[in-house]
């Protein structure tokens, strides 16, 4: 079998999430995936750390798409609009062929609790990411950490509707949408909060 | 030694806090920090299930406090309301006491990087907690959510300030002070969202 292989990345990963979904993620080895894949353990390890790899690689990616939309926004544009730029550029990796695996990676992540846990933590990193780039753009620190948490929960909001089996709407047209949703939330709480004082 | 012990269980969050600090939460045992507050492992065992508990072991009072407040909160009160309820509620937590070993936990965690998740974790669990009892009482899905990013965020700014060896203000006045603040940084990202529609 050769060095090269066409596409071993993706017929990795769609291997490995059948096994993880026919035996469970634990009872899967790397072997298997491979195995599966009609590839070798070298090659599946020339692509992916571990196995875990396989389900939250793209993590560093979006992380930098996120952080680089928002510190290469031009200084005049408001904090709604780095956001809105951070959702765009993440849109590049949300493919149709991308759609087709993530009702599986959905049910994977959500049968095993540990792996569930690195979902949240993921969740919190990209947060972590966007109001380490606001700030680097001058925003407060408590706006910076608000519109984080707004463009955390716009991103995997996002996520779930262009995950969902039946969605046929793009990701940019689903971020445009959710976030225009939470920011008239958040203008709702504004002003149950002045109706509070 | 009798079975029961005056103020057995601050002790030992002293003798462990303490330890942790000196040696590093890793390289103290359960048997250590029993010797150190002068008690038996098995007085130990009786308070916590293990050392990591020691440092997490507020966080089911804390969730049901927040849930609690939230769904008790009269039928007409604004979400924000029932935020800044639940924090109120969390007050009777932070005691003077809490308050001198809180920079020693925030240094232990810290120096951890497994702490920090297990930190960052129980954060994402107040946040789904808080977002459940809004639910509850009916506020739609994504104000629900919003809401329990904007309460998150408003518990840890608030715990992060009373935490800081110099302050002298009660939780509760930080809270309420914090939760304005989140307010007004809302109604200001909804009006930049206006500006960019």
């Amino acid at each position: 079998m050769g060095r090269w292989e066409p596409n071993a990345r993706a017929r990795l990963e769609r291997a490995a999430l059948a096994l993880f979904a026919e035996r469970g993620y634990d009872e899967t080895t790397v072997a298997e995936i491979a195995d599966r894949a009609g590839l070798t353990k070298s090659t599946f390890f020339r692509h992916f750390a571990d196995k875990r790899e396989v389900l939250f690689g793209g993590q560093d990616m979006l992380l930098e798409l996120f952080s680089n939309a928002i510190r290469s926004a031009p200084p005049s544009a408001t904090t709604t609009s780095c956001l809105a730029a951070a959702l765009e550029s993440a849109a590049v990796a949300f493919t149709t062929e991308r759609h087709d695996l993530a009702e599986q990676r959905r049910a994977v992540i959500a049968a095993n609790p540990e792996l569930h846990e690195r979902e949240l933590l993921k969740r919190a990193r990209f947060s972590s990411a966007m109001a380490e780039a606001l700030r680097a753009r001058g925003t407060d620190e408590t706006t910076a950490r608000l519109a984080a948490e707004i463009g955390m929960l716009a991103f995997s909001t996002t996520y779930a509707r262009w995950a969902a089996p039946d969605n046929e709407q793009s990701f940019a047209e689903l971020a445009d949408m959710t976030l225009r949703e939470l920011q008239a939330r958040a203008i709702a709480l504004g002003a149950d909060a002045t109706a509070r004082v």
